[in-house]
């Protein structure tokens, strides 16, 4: 398999780094500030904009929400769920409250995760007004006794929905798309791991001295952002898309996941799987238990060629959605070998579609200095993989197909395939 | 999964113990005494006539047996095999017999079946003339020394062979059909079940207020009868019924059982499929393994879409054809619960085939309350059943089709289908 | 299954010992010699003859390699590989050297097997000069000190390559291809059981009384001379072969192996399958395993409908390109067991294509004597091999299908078939 760019990999923890204290949600300051900071690295991301309001598809886009800060304080003087220590303290999309509350009535507003009390869970309610504050379980029970005030400096308000968008031409007008999500505060791998890899393949893709595909990047709130970006470009993709993928959760090192398209059979999951084909702990989920944007791009009539990529999936990781989703569970590491893999599908589609071998019968590698001069008996004839590529180079099989043939990695496919293609042997 | 109608499984029992004492056979009285009992429940129930000779296909017309009385008796006065205490005593198409015979000669008109000492097996000679009594093997051996008188009181005269055929018109001229038999003598499982749940379904279906399809019920003869009606209403049949179940067997408890068509890729397949999935002990037969009418239903050139269904398949519980297959074995419960499976598949015939969303990208199931209204991380989501049931109405999938792929069992996507039609989700 | 043909089996191993002696190599008096003993048994075998330099597709031919004899002598008259003890002792394509050396220096010139000690291993250079004598690595950690002369009185000169070809024409000319090589010096396994195969069913297949199909049998040098072979007849292969076998290791008696076709789909792969259905051992590769002429019949643009059968596959068995392959592995009873698997092929091929039964509904099998007059309880229907068989006769399948479907063995289907046919169930 190929070699780890360690540098990829310590670019991008930097960057989420960076990405870090910025309360994200699916609308309001926090999504444009992260924008501002892609726009930075991805010069030529367009925003597009949706009003509160205007209906997408069978959706309706919904205020825009403002959080400033919120707080807890006893009488005591002692503060709890605090914003400015950790944002996920916030209730996503909770209105305002000012109000001193006995402790019974405190209790009431706050959201904890039971089976994990000592993490603070991450809790939305987008569509329905609420009031809400998250904290670890084990901190709630042990709140004291007395009077409370409960502050959340929020607002909802009309505004607007943004998204960022990058097309990176290439030759053929048929494009790869990438997409993830920016509408999460502070959390790692379930939030700032795919920007960071969006970034650093787009920047991959943008160095190649020439492209055969466009490159397509977007950078959107999931399901509502996935929703109205389709609603607006649905003809468009449906006409150049030949392989999407969402990036989410592709930063810790315990796994590679695949979710698969509606049927999984796109070229998206041919490409998925021949690029985890072998990796450790590699993992195929049906469709059935799909959670991002591959919902909407695979939705009955969108029909993208979209499949969903993770390292640990969302929702089978302990820390997802909770304050343990952190900088520590995503590493240098993690997003490197992620990048890698990616980075396999891109080289690939570089290649030609369905390569064909030149010549009639097996080629006489030998003369090439491709196959070894003495014949004796060995375990595993040394010439063995190449000459599987080879046989399956037969113009009816895209480079993911030769990997499902011959059982081999991307990455080890698109090197043989460079070595042939120089000798002559494939076209 | 649905409810069990408790009252359907009582009733069909009882008319079972109905039909208890008549012995029935391919031809004679007995079918005929059915025929009349099912008319009185079904009304417009048809008769359909083959007179003795006639050529059916491959087959030609037997003669109509009668059968009387039959027992023996020692020369004490004691009494064996006798036919009005267990018609499974005679063979079934046996010849008369009055005769004084040793015992010797007598053991040689005695089946047994061996493996089985305690029980009475059921044996038939239909198209080679054969003079029988069968008894449990463990008497056969306890019979006194002595002579005997042995009588067979049946006749074999030419007749005809008679079949019962129940058409339930709907808006489409397309069939559902259901089979059964009515040839065997006193049996439960392998007999009554079958007419008996074939009754309650007409009953069910006659009820709806509208029916879409048009359903078909046959109560024939096994194989003689089948291709008899075959022979007449091959072309009509082949341009109307869409799927066809065999019920042969549906009155025990202990499994469910899919007995497949020729390849096992037909409608009436995935339905069964569908309507078993997930049910206790549900079995996949492939055709190979088949044994009642599917074995016509599905010969080359019939091609008909015909699947058999069972609770224990014929041939794999041991109290199949012997004087043990009573109605302890056949139970209400087991009755009801194959009478809820077959209702399933009738509610799924009723929605429209291919069912498709009304709407681009996922719906916004909030608005509609349908969905929760606040997110939190929980185990398995709790609207992921209904969105996996939106994600294949996609109009390519049957509604047998969309339990496949989301693996569920067809009365409980019947309900969503149901839930999602009432709020305009699927056309 | 089929009974065994135990002449048949001792007529080829007789066989097999008249070739033994015979130094073959891709070119030279051996093969030429092995031709011209073929003829005698196969009247008509055709010569195609390709000149050294010639271009055959991607290849050139090699110059034409004579052998004469070979032998090391130690100073004190010793003499070690010697060629007239055994052939495998000289390097195949080794260049001439008639030479004093030290012991040092000749070590440099011997090949061995360093993980089976006591054998010679079998080595060839067909492609790059060199000078090599093969030896037990034993023996040569045991070679005494001192100076030796090394003798390898050899030709590497222009001439041709050479190869066999026969043709038994049938009613059609669609053919079935069988091919096997005779390139290699004395090895019983890898080298002579495929050309007395070959030769035997030749022989079976022209005492036919008449042939609905043409049979051809190649027997060539493997690589080379199938690619010359190929270069000059692909279009006519092409528009004519219906199923080839390339026939390779067929005389041991532990397993039975299917090399798949490129995609293991052709008419050939699913001949090869039946054929070997149940019988002990059987074991089916993929084309990533390949190792024989497959690798030329079904390259890219090639595409040849053909497999490769094997007993114990090349590669997979420790005597395979030793001095251990001779003429005890290969046993009479394992060649008569490849015959009787390759006739059966043969047998079908001879048969309907797509077998259709000529009645609608199950035929009454009863009153031609196939079907058991009595019905009781069995725990296997004594019919039911011979009603799955004409469950699948509908047209739709080959001979070879109905073997996939009802889980048979092709020599069990070819001989109920016959049944069938003789009662005028089957066209």
């Amino acid at each position: 398999m190929e070699q780890l760019d360690q540098d990829a990999g310590a670019r991008m923890h930097d960057w989420a780094r960076d990405l870090w204290p910025i309360c994200r949600s699916i609308t309001g300051p926090g999504i444009r500030q992260t924008l501002d900071w892609l726009e930075t690295r991805l010069p030529g991301l367009q925003r597009h904009r949706f009003a509160t309001g205007e209906k997408v598809f069978d959706w309706t886009v919904p205020q825009e929400w403002t959080i400033r800060d919120a707080w807890i304080e006893h009488e005591s003087g002692q503060r709890f769920a605090e914003f400015n220590r950790n944002t996920l303290h916030v209730m996503g999309y909770s209105g305002p409250i000012d109000a001193e509350l006995d402790r019974a009535d405190l209790l009431s507003l706050i959201y904890t995760q039971a089976d994990q009390p000592d993490v603070i869970p991450y809790v939305t309610s987008y569509y329905t007004p609420r009031v809400g504050f998250c904290m670890a379980d084990a901190q709630k029970q042990t709140l004291p006794k007395g009077r409370y005030r409960a502050v959340i400096d929020s607002t909802l308000a009309d505004g607007e929905l943004v998204l960022g968008d990058l097309l990176i031409p290439g030759d053929s007008p048929q494009e790869v798309l990438f997409s993830t999500y920016i509408c999460h505060p502070s959390m790692a791998n379930n939030e700032l791991s795919g920007p960071v890899l969006a970034t650093a393949l787009a920047e991959y893709i943008r160095a190649l001295p020439r492209r055969r595909m466009s490159y397509r990047f977007l950078f959107l709130a999931e399901t509502i952002g996935a929703v109205a970006y389709l609603s607006r470009h649905l003809d468009h993709l449906k006409a150049h898309v030949q392989a999407g993928f969402v990036l989410s959760c592709v930063g810790d090192e315990r796994a590679f996941s695949h979710v698969e398209s509606r049927y999984g059979t796109t070229l998206a999951d041919k490409a998925l799987a021949a690029a985890l084909h072998g990796r450790d702990s590699a993992k195929r989920y049906s469709f059935l238990e799909r959670g991002s944007d591959e919902r909407q791009f695979c939705a009955p009539g969108v029909d993208l060629p979209v499949a969903g990529f993770c390292r640990s999936k969302y929702g089978t990781y302990p820390e997802y959605h909770t304050s343990a989703d952190d900088l520590t569970l995503v590493t240098p590491t993690g997003l490197g070998e992620s990048h890698a893999a990616m980075r396999s599908i891109v080289d690939a589609f570089e290649l030609p579609p369905a390569p064909h071998v030149t010549v009639l019968a097996e080629p006489q590698l030998g003369k090439r200095g491709l196959y070894p001069t003495l014949s004796q008996k060995q375990a595993i004839h040394p010439a063995r993989f190449r000459m599987n590529v080879i046989a399956y180079c037969d113009g009816t099989n895209s480079v993911f197909d030769i990997c499902a043939r011959i059982g081999a990695n991307l990455s080890d496919v698109v090197a043989e395939l460079r070595v042939l293609h120089a000798h002559g042997l494939i076209a």
